[in-house]
């Protein structure tokens, strides 16, 4: 498969999300802007507020991919464990982190606010890590190595991404052509299939859904190099109105 | 932590999902069903149309989970590789499979379609499977062991669930109670983190949100053991209202 040789993954750590209480919001805004970067994200997984479970997965994740987004668990209250857990993942110590501190008083004070020891919570960082800015709410992200740990709440995990964003190494862009046809997927999989097989390196993925008793199928190609996706998804649907199908 | 000891993992198949194109809607769904049925879903994880991943997170999961849903790539066209991946995985064979056959040629018929070679790789199933119906669109999903292969499409993949449901062993039902304040979460953390130490057997997390400069926090308390709950969110009201803070 043709593709960018930048890979990430995101892991998402929330017992509210394995629930059902809260509905996840970051899959696809993290999708749509590493995919805009030329960043093939591979893997997602969801994950408890569970020490042992996120320290293995950090460190399955991180030897595996290029970068490892990470988001939730990095609140004041006794379930939000990101922070520690990824200390211990790296086998690093972690502590209150005069950079964090330094971000957070001022805009307590202009705020009003104590740096109580739940606030400070909020400014232990892995020793080694750098931090990731919050416009929204001030307490910091961190990145460690290829982790980037950000929060959870969707509107502070784009203020996190869009800092960090500028400094991650670019891939090839995928680019995409869609062909959206009134018919299921099983009348257009044999041509879809010879297509696919003529040009290996065009990656194509059929997409079918169905309301209201009628059927849709989009057929999505995608590559690296431009002039031959055009070439491609041309072809494509040359064939498909020869044979009645566009 | 106590809770119910049958859990499920949830693995999502699917390049579309990972590319942003298509937005999941199945981890709520399947989030809320499992947690009414006293099953505790643990790990989400979505990965490509690839043979290697798909046929190593099976058995990575099936190892570890009561049940391991997955839902994406069972359709006709040659993207759809989650029925030969999931056979390869429990190392049997796949083939057309006579029962699904069955299903689909009278619907098929009656719909003045032909049984196609595409439309016939969708009654492929692993050597023995059972099957699961599909109210929808007929092609079937199947059970291997304690690997339940559904579609992708959220109507069809609801619809394969409602057939699978009632065969699910259930677990001890988690209840909760949820405290929703207009204070940002750390105002909250000492009382709430004190509050779990003193009981333990009852679950707390705490979820923020901030929309328009004001902060929202819900404090959710679950437990299997549904007079405790009550007693301990009570007594956490209690507290909350004494210093202001409800």
């Amino acid at each position: 498969m043709p593709t960018t040789d930048i890979t990430a993954a995101l892991l998402i750590i929330g017992d509210e999300i394995l629930s059902g209480r809260t509905k996840d919001k970051n899959i696809g805004t993290l999708a749509d802007n590493l995919t805009a970067l030329g960043i093939r994200l591979l893997e997602v997984r969801i994950i408890a507020d569970d020490e042992a479970a996120i320290v293995t997965a950090v460190n399955a994740l991180r030897a595996r991919f290029t970068y490892v987004f990470t988001t939730g668990g990095i609140g004041p209250t006794h379930d939000d464990i990101t922070a520690e857990s990824v200390a211990k993942a790296f086998g690093v110590s972690i502590d209150i982190d005069p950079r964090a501190v330094a971000l957070m008083e001022p805009e307590y004070q202009r705020r009003g606010l104590e740096l109580t020891p739940a606030r400070l919570r909020m400014a232990r960082i892995p020793k080694g890590a750098a931090l990731i800015q919050n416009s929204v709410s001030i307490a910091p992200g961190f990145i460690m190595e290829n982790v980037i740990v950000m929060a959870g709440v969707p509107s502070i995990m784009a203020a996190m991404f869009n800092d960090v964003a500028p400094t991650l190494t670019q891939g090839a862009q995928l680019f995409s052509k869609t062909l959206t046809l009134a018919r299921a997927e099983a009348e257009i999989a044999p041509y879809f299939s010879a297509h696919q097989d003529k040009y290996p390196d065009v990656i194509m993925g059929s997409y079918p859904s169905f309301h209201g008793g009628k059927y849709k199928t989009e057929l999505v190609l995608r590559a690296v190099d431009q002039d031959l996706l055009q070439k491609v998804a041309d072809e494509l649907a040359a064939l498909l109105t020869e044979k009645g199908l566009l």
